[in-house]
């Protein structure tokens, strides 16, 4: 049997281990999830080691763990590659909105659904299953292959970059591949050359020292929601340009080059809108929205918290109002410089009768940028394109994965978007789903990239 | 046995029944409490005809339940009184902010803290146990008595008026006495002259359709929580100004002798910002702090939901974002058209790619200002400065209590305040409680008034 019957032949099951996969509610966000995350870790750990990889381990970090394998007898003349990718997922809320439960996998028209089923569940278990193929039939691997599987990307891997630090022997690669990403679309390969980086941070505003009522103190009082209100629409001008002084000054322009590049990728107005529902496209003035969305700053509000939430009138004052923030950055922004200025903005823009305080919260990440000369992104160009029959798109992300820079920085290797899923997915969103024909592809995709290394 | 020497011997057994009052959690806005505020109104009934109060009698309406009795055998030469209250209180939460649980009352350095200790079971109970002793030691009250209480006062009263109207046999009377309210400080009384009126309203702005990705669709769609803060800062100034297109045009200005009145009440604001604990007042600036408390209207966030609101970073770029506002009226503001005034400004003023709705919230109620020659508040002020050996301050209340303009407007009374809270005494917030001095001084003042208006 060629490893192609092989993967024909167990897909069923490859599904069923998917679903098993997706039941465990690895939520790295949540203190009361953390044991899940820890089992979906010895999950990927039993799994790998059912493919016929070797020294597939736990580590422990500050917080979620880290699973480590590999696969070594392919000979030192052979390249040895590092193949990333995460067991955790984002939380589920709002549950009401899921056609069916997250963590209860549902297969409706070629596609799974349930939290993580493409971010990244369904995706990391991809070049796993290529490598069982390839063991399964010809017993080795062309070449040498580590396997680097994390619990904490959905929360900025905060404690990774200790980690790699203390672990390099483990990772040592000749090119990094990175099972996180996603494809153009289920035609179309693509190239992901660039993403954001992130800084996260949480905005409080105190103004008394409990919640007060309503009638007894309002106009005595400032009211730390309208106060917030005011210091987050001082943060950004309703068109879209974010006012954080210096906030722009190390971003990199835009060169003409880049946005006829950018431009060159097809692009639909309506369909996005179709896509995300909103009302209109918005974004930073002077640019368009795929600039904005792939290679402009952004500073958005995850979430904010103030007093009564409940159903009904609670005729209260309250005491306290914050408010979530995530900024993503790109070349050459720096998530400390850029925390820093918003820091000072919001010392310098209190509002009168409440006092704000500014907390960094867990995850950062340096913007990342492929060299244009790149060869592991030139080879796994190459395959894209014998794969799907086409030249892959030249893009960028708008999202971010941390771990990436910290591998650059560290083993001094850009690593390589080669992922099978879609933007389309429902990531961090209800009714997450993969497709399923694609899963089958990008074990296709897998093996040629090993066979295609292998020289 | 005087009906002093019987409530001073029965003090221990009242304190007893009011710890059991409390103990019901009848919080009035949140529906799954529906049943608890119901057995505060049959506790009510079964207290009333134990203190030989007749026709205790529970009334439906189209929400929380009213409860009426009478005691009418004083003979139609004297007056007839209404006495009002309410058996329901406002949420508890935060929760962790009390120092012992909001509904397992406990008694500390002659304090009795509960959530409503004060507002308003304990205060509510007051004229019960003064007509008890008045009953129990003479066998008859020297002035007809009914008695009104409610189960939907913290949520604005919005099923009164129609129960008002339709009972209007059981509600009639020659002078109104609410047992809601609040005394000047333990040692000196208050005539309160004012209260402000109430409107209720939500505000929620929509995005996309669902919550994204903020890395994948940052820059690419509006972030509603972003506009909501622009929305909500374009309805007051940093100052305290309310911005909102003619929310000032029907409010009577002050004159220079009401403005002397307030400033002949004392006010330090020292110990205002220490009760408060806010760092600062903050309130329309032209005013005085104790003019904005209680003789200007605000528009005040009683609450803000948006997004992710649980531990650490969620990067998601949320769908949905609310307020709930509350405004505080003054003569001779329409809560109407100050919800009208209001959804316009929101139609005027939402920013670009989002939409924005408003609804009203349960509650409303017209600003409230006895006249100057009222001859149930003057009688009130002598039995009070009788009582507490002391003039009592003409005052004003920013609070609102929807029933007093109803039954204004179908009885044609001026409900007098004659209540024994005070302002300090942490209503609608963490450890509330009540002085069980003033509930035992309260108790002497309703039999006075009672005999007083006998003649």
């Amino acid at each position: 049997m060629s490893w192609a019957d092989y993967l024909d032949a167990n897909q069923p099951r490859f599904i069923e281990e998917l679903c098993d996969f997706i039941r465990i509610p690895s939520v790295s966000a949540k203190p009361e999830n953390a044991g899940d995350v820890r089992q979906a870790g010895q999950w990927v750990i039993d799994r790998l080691t059912a493919a016929g990889i070797e020294n597939a381990q736990m580590y422990e970090t500050a917080g979620h763990p880290v699973v480590c394998a590999d696969w070594l007898h392919a000979g030192p003349d052979k390249p040895t590659i590092l193949i990333y990718g995460h067991f955790d997922v984002q939380p589920a809320e709002p549950f009401d909105l899921w056609t069916t439960p997250p963590f209860e996998p549902t297969i409706r028209e070629d596609r799974i659904y349930g939290r993580g089923a493409t971010d990244d569940k369904g995706a990391m278990l991809v070049p796993i299953l290529a490598a069982e193929a390839l063991l399964a039939e010809t017993g080795a691997l062309p070449i040498n292959v580590r396997f680097f599987f994390e619990g904490q990307e959905e929360i900025g891997s905060p404690d990774l970059q200790p980690f790699i630090e203390g672990n390099l022997d483990r990772l040592q690669a000749d090119m990094i591949f990175s099972a996180d990403g996603s494809q153009w679309d289920p035609e179309t390969p693509q190239m992901v050359l660039a993403l954001k980086g992130l800084v996260s941070l949480e905005v409080t505003v105190t103004g008394a020292r409990s919640d007060l009522h309503s009638g007894m103190h309002g106009g005595g009082v400032a009211n730390p929601g309208m106060a917030l209100a005011h210091l987050l629409a001082s943060m950004k001008s309703p068109d879209g340009t974010i006012l954080v002084d210096g906030f722009y000054d190390d971003v990199v322009d835009l060169t003409e080059a880049d946005r006829a590049a950018i431009a060159r990728v097809p692009w639909d107005e309506a369909e996005y809108l179709a896509e995300t529902g909103a009302p209109a496209t918005h974004g930073e003035p002077g640019y368009t929205t795929r600039e904005n969305l792939w290679a402009r700053p952004t500073l958005e509000i995850n979430g904010m918290t103030c007093g009564w939430q409940g159903a009904g009138t609670k005729t209260v004052l309250p005491s306290v109002a914050s408010a979530k923030i995530t900024c993503r950055l790109v070349a050459n922004q720096n998530p400390e410089k850029v925390y820093d200025l918003i820091a000072a903005h919001v010392a310098q823009n209190c509002p009168p009768g409440v006092t704000a305080e500014v907390v960094r919260n867990p995850g950062r990440a340096d913007p990342f940028l492929v060299p244009a000369g790149h060869n592991a992104t030139a080879v796994a160009g190459q395959v894209l394109e014998e794969v799907y029959g086409k030249v892959p798109h030249q893009t960028r992300a708008g999202g971010s994965i941390p771990v990436m820079s910290t591998l650059l920085d560290q083993l001094g290797l850009h690593a390589v978007m080669f992922a099978f899923g879609h933007a389309d997915e429902n990531q961090h969103a209800p009714n997450e789903f993969f497709r399923l024909p694609t899963f089958r592809l990008g074990q296709t995709a897998y093996v040629r990239l090993m066979e295609r290394l292998a020289g």
